[in-house]
């Protein structure tokens, strides 16, 4: 018997099942300057132990894509190792701050099967929960993914696909516990916007790009630990369609945000993931600029001194961020579109 | 007087010199995150404090092949600096467990040499031992290495060849006092298959592959603190009949070992490393997989919980892992090796 | 109104104007592994906590250049976005020994503005101050830079031009408090010269070289938070007459100062940076190497287990360090000559 983890195929999964991955992970301030060396971050909470404790934490948590990438490589040999592609996110959400010392594990359960038509394929959704040493909610979101079939004549199973949100209505949006923006200092975070600065439908420019290396996405997707064949083996890669390694869609998620400081700098924490989509993939050599529109704002319950921004980034490769870019006429992404994704962040209000 | 160090050449070197090599290196939780960053490690000992905690341990330890780096990095200023080749390792063996904030310092003795019939190189075999910041053995091994003579006029010394075990004796493999294997979760390790379930002469084919990147290896052997010219000086290289840098060895070594968690995952330490030889040179561009087989097996005396294997695990660059290729009817190694590593890991029993 | 930082332009800096700059920013052993993965250095008081503690410190001090490096990243987005070259630096000094779990702060004065002849940019002139969470001066020094004016046909401001000294009086020079180096270990520092054996006037070539990849260049730069757009955008580079990302000059000087072990291992600390020039633009793909002169030394008062010395190091790329390349008969820079950088560093004496 092999004792070779060959991965789940389609038919392996059944809605109702709890998948335990493997490998818990305890973060640490190795893995942040690795993240800052990656995408060179510049956002004072997640930077500055000081200015964090002047908010009110104990030091400064690590950055919520750091940690949603390590929750999200866990569920790679479980989840998408026969994936053909990672097709959204939906429903993400950041409850407990993360700290260097922590140590996360990932539990997720099947919430959704359905065949695809051609009878080779289908998609799985799951939910995954990521928690920390003392089992606090650190991350939970969902995503479904194109798997293969073992075997293109097994029966399909019932399908079964679930309702998803179009994002956290921003009247659940809640502040971890002890953050408090009151002395918010917007010299030390590096720019003057606050929540009552931006207007729903806003565009933004973020003006900076930054040009992709093999070796980057190498480290970055083994630093999450995530296993995905597709990132790492050029010799395979050759004798695809694309010629060339595919990069982590994640590693495009933390290049979007770190350019986005440009013009979100006083965005310091994403609340929620409400969609994302790889609209294309990325490649080595390829430069990835960013644009951003707000969605959506609102006032937080009870607090005056921060309110919630809904925001959708668009990545481009190769494209110009001044013009925006996202669909032609016919609804089909601009292909210079490589991610869009809307997700919710806290910023600090005047009072 | 030049203050560069050009390095000892062959006929610098006698049986009984002692080598106090410099540049003492408390290893951190840095140079861990950048060591999962380079290969992609997954095993859940090194991988999470609390995991390391069930077993008995104070925290996750450092890998043992980091550690092996750090304290071989030390060797080179005074061993091979003017090596030619790395021509193999024997007789070593991982004692203490090493931790983030212990300082590792290395000393060799030399115990052999012996010059080769052209008179212009010798062969240099050393003792090298790595210490800990309160004197306790953490790895000691011995390598041979070919050694280019300062003069090839000048006479030969006495040949003095050591005898080298082939394998520490399985009999002889120790855990480290305070593991405790009574509690191994195979959910978080990542695989059910436990000691009992190897069989010797088992085949495993690894089955993932990486390419090596030029940034990659130079970061790694940096991080190392080893400074062998072959591996950062393309202008050097491109006079060479390589035409390109070399990785260190040790870098597929690890690569190698990374990759043998998909089917070894329960491999938790390595215990010894019997012997090992890169039978071909590797560069960036090429693509390492790896295969395993089952040498040997051991109960451990007065234990239970956890045995011993006796691993070979060979890598290939661009070859086929599932293929198993390893030498041709005549003894030579099939162009696609790169690495014969024969080492003894423990393992979880049932009990 | 745009929300973007388009960074200030000539006409928008004034003599004594004060700049605060963002994100403060919390240094770890993340960011030391990180440093000597990028540059290999080996000097044995920033690498061991064992050795440092032998010398009276806490632990092991952070490397001065990772100090500078992320003090001078927070004056990039209003100091240089919109410059078009990094001309020189002067009068550096390195006060307070930073430690992992410092948070580093910087503001910047300017003290010089002179438009250029063309009245399409000028040099502005600015002191920056590095501070940690105690507000203890940790690094100290000016630079000067050629920014774009945004108008060319704005007036011209005052001219200003602050006198520069060409040297820290090597009088001036002082001991960080507690270090001692009376215990100071040359077999655990590798290098047996000391002070005394420096003559004013030696050259010494460093021998080893290194050649320069993007990915690593990027990893550092970002690493520094330094987001000056010439390091990251090949596809705005792939416009410019160099067709190429620019490595940010202080990659280079860390190259340098890591290359220049090979001859001043026991230059343990950096005291003071004299002056710097970038005399040439480096690019991946360039094999960096390096020779030094010493150009002054002078006893330490009250100190006799100390001792200082100025140093000039030269960089190269694609040269013979050997040759002592630097300048031809009209004084023009060598065309393999990368970096000229005046410092003073601190060595042990034989007492």
């Amino acid at each position: 018997m092999t004792k070779t983890n060959s991965g789940n195929f389609f038919e392996d999964f059944a809605v109702g099942q709890e998948l335990h991955h493997a490998t818990p992970r305890t973060v640490t301030e190795g893995d942040v300057s690795l993240y800052t060396a990656l995408y060179g971050p510049r956002f004072a909470l997640q930077s500055s132990d000081a200015f964090a404790y002047s908010l009110g934490l104990p030091q400064a948590p690590l950055d919520d894509l750091l940690v949603f990438h390590v929750v999200f490589g866990k569920t790679v040999p479980d989840v998408s190792l026969n994936a053909q592609a990672n097709l959204g996110y939906a429903e993400g959400r950041f409850v407990e701050p993360v700290y260097p010392g922590d140590t996360l594990s990932t539990v997720s359960r099947v919430i959704g099967v359905r065949e695809n038509s051609s009878g080779k394929t289908g998609v799985v959704y799951v939910q995954s929960v990521g928690r920390n040493q003392r089992d606090e909610l650190v991350v939970d979101y969902k995503r479904w993914v194109m798997v293969n079939k073992r075997d293109p004549e097994s029966p399909a199973p019932e399908r079964a696909v679930p309702k998803l949100a179009t994002a956290l209505p921003l009247a659940e949006i809640e502040v971890p516990g002890a953050l408090d923006f009151r002395d918010f200092s917007t010299e030390l975070s590096g720019s003057p916007h606050l929540w009552e600065d931006y207007a729903v439908g806003e565009r933004i420019d973020h003006v900076d790009a930054m040009t992709i290396e093999d070796a980057e996405h190498q480290l970055a997707t083994r630093l999450y630990q995530n296993t995905a064949k597709v990132h790492f083996n050029q010799r395979l890669a050759a004798r695809t369609r694309f010629g060339r390694r595919i990069v982590y869609g994640g590693h495009i998620i933390s290049l979007a945000r770190a350019l986005s400081f440009n013009g979100l700098a006083n965005a310091v924490k994403i609340a929620a993931i409400n969609g994302g989509l790889h609209s294309n993939p990325s490649f080595a050599g390829d430069t990835i600029s960013a644009w951003s529109e707000i969605v959506d704002k609102a006032e937080i319950a009870g607090r005056n001194d921060v309110g919630a921004l809904r925001v959708r980034t668009i990545a481009l490769k190769d494209g110009e961020s001044g013009e925006f870019p996202l669909k032609d006429e016919e609804g089909k992404y601009d292909r210079s579109v490589v991610l869009d994704m809307d997700y919710t962040v806290l910023m600090p209000r005047r009072g």
